[in-house]
């Protein structure tokens, strides 16, 4: 008699996360997420996570609204390898066997990043490619992105954009990418979309401010979904004209903000 | 004795759609929206819609889940302008006051468009930019884009990508322009994404995979979040090696698809 059959083989989940890492706040997880998606996260035995510290805390939220399958400390929760220094995106990922070895085992697998959908402004694309290149079926699951929730609340084109990441940190060479950015906006009609680390946003709004021309349209949306959250969408020359007003540029320096411009 | 105080002034809510139009299926709410949206969307008596047909259709799926404050009949759903061929994103739009005006007596209202975000591949934006002008809070609700869905289960390159919508349908433009934005793509590093019509998934396919270089890598997302969604993601050489495949290649004609590749 042979052996049992062998076990069907496992998929790769990608799993949201909420938008409200380091916001001090805890937005409840049916405000952000589908039930269907909270229900298959709580089924899920094992995991790949941008930060197991922040991926146990999403599970035990999802725990409060409905029970996981198997106690947390029984989930398996491995983390991705972090990207190294200068490194491009398209690096070699020799190692990311070992992460995907459950699915082969015939386990799904969950992948989280730290807020967000994984791989998008994220790490974890490596992994999806590595799941495609091993035929598994990559599932990503229904939830939000802070990028095109900001899109969404900018009112600027969201028929054509471009998501930058992070504008240089260095003065000369911030101004030179704001003006080389909104010079491809302008020819292209293309909505530019940056971000920045929460504690740099007050000077990245005032860099925008400073280098973008006066009729540019430039907005700015933080926190989005969490209470405090807000989107401001203005011509830079009406932002100009707010200054001194507080209120309207203090981003603060705890909530993920994004930046959209679009040349006028 | 003075009148009533002046009612508060409304908001402009986004409230993501469901990804399955067109599709002949029906996916729960409550696999692609979050309950808190569902119900927020139950609350709303005044209406902002790409197609009112199909916002009646998500209100009554919608009623199914949590009942609706007032009685379908009841609720003001009024149409978005159709955008005038050959009008550019930015046209001005004189006529989108009328619109608002609920907000300004008083009442928060919802904009929706026929699937995910309103505003992102979408109309919508220009509303959008008249609440932002009015002073109108604007508020994106958290849901799914397929775009970004497409993107994060694609395994290409999130930290960089642009979204540069439908290709000429014309061959030889067409060509010329899978070149330029591959060009684009292995000189930014910058994963490109595009969508077509239904019923040319096949023929915008095949043209990418004539005109794209082997070692390019090409992802097409279709009736992602739908039971028969489904994700693949490889270099246009192994695509290649798969023709004659049809279960590979044929995309049909009824789910919308989301095209991305990267240049190697």
């Amino acid at each position: 008699m042979p052996g049992p059959a062998p076990a069907q083989v496992g998929r790769l989940l990608l799993v949201p996360n909420t938008l409200d890492l380091g916001s001090g706040v805890e937005v409840p997880l049916d405000q952000v997420l589908p039930r269907a998606v909270i229900e298959q996260a709580a089924g899920l035995g094992h995991w790949v996570a941008e930060n197991a510290r922040s991926a146990r805390a999403l599970l035990k939220r999802v725990d409060a609204l409905v029970p996981l399958a198997l106690p947390l400390q029984s989930i398996q929760i491995q983390e991705l390898p972090r990207p190294r220094k200068g490194a491009g995106p398209n690096q070699a990922a020799p190692d990311l066997a070992p992460l995907l070895a459950p699915a082969l085992a015939g386990h799904d697998i969950g992948l989280v990043s730290e807020a967000g959908l994984p791989g998008v402004a994220d790490p974890g694309a490596t992994l999806v490619a590595a799941a495609h290149a091993a035929s598994l079926v990559v599932e990503p699951l229904a939830g939000p992105s802070s990028l095109l929730l900001a899109l969404a609340g900018s009112g600027l084109n969201g028929q054509s954009f471009a998501f930058v990441g992070y504008l240089p940190i260095e003065a000369t060479a911030r101004a030179a990418r704001i003006r080389e950015l909104e010079a491809l906006s302008r020819r292209q009609g293309q909505t530019q979309i940056a971000i920045e680390t929460p504690y740099r946003n007050d000077a990245l709004l005032a860099a925008l401010l400073e280098h973008l021309q006066p009729g540019t349209r430039l907005a700015v949306a933080s926190g989005l979904s969490l209470p405090q959250g807000r989107c401001s969408s203005r011509s830079v020359a009406a932002w100009r004209a707010l200054r001194g007003h507080a209120q309207a540029h203090a981003l603060g320096d705890r909530l993920p903000a994004v930046f959209l411009f679009l040349a006028g």
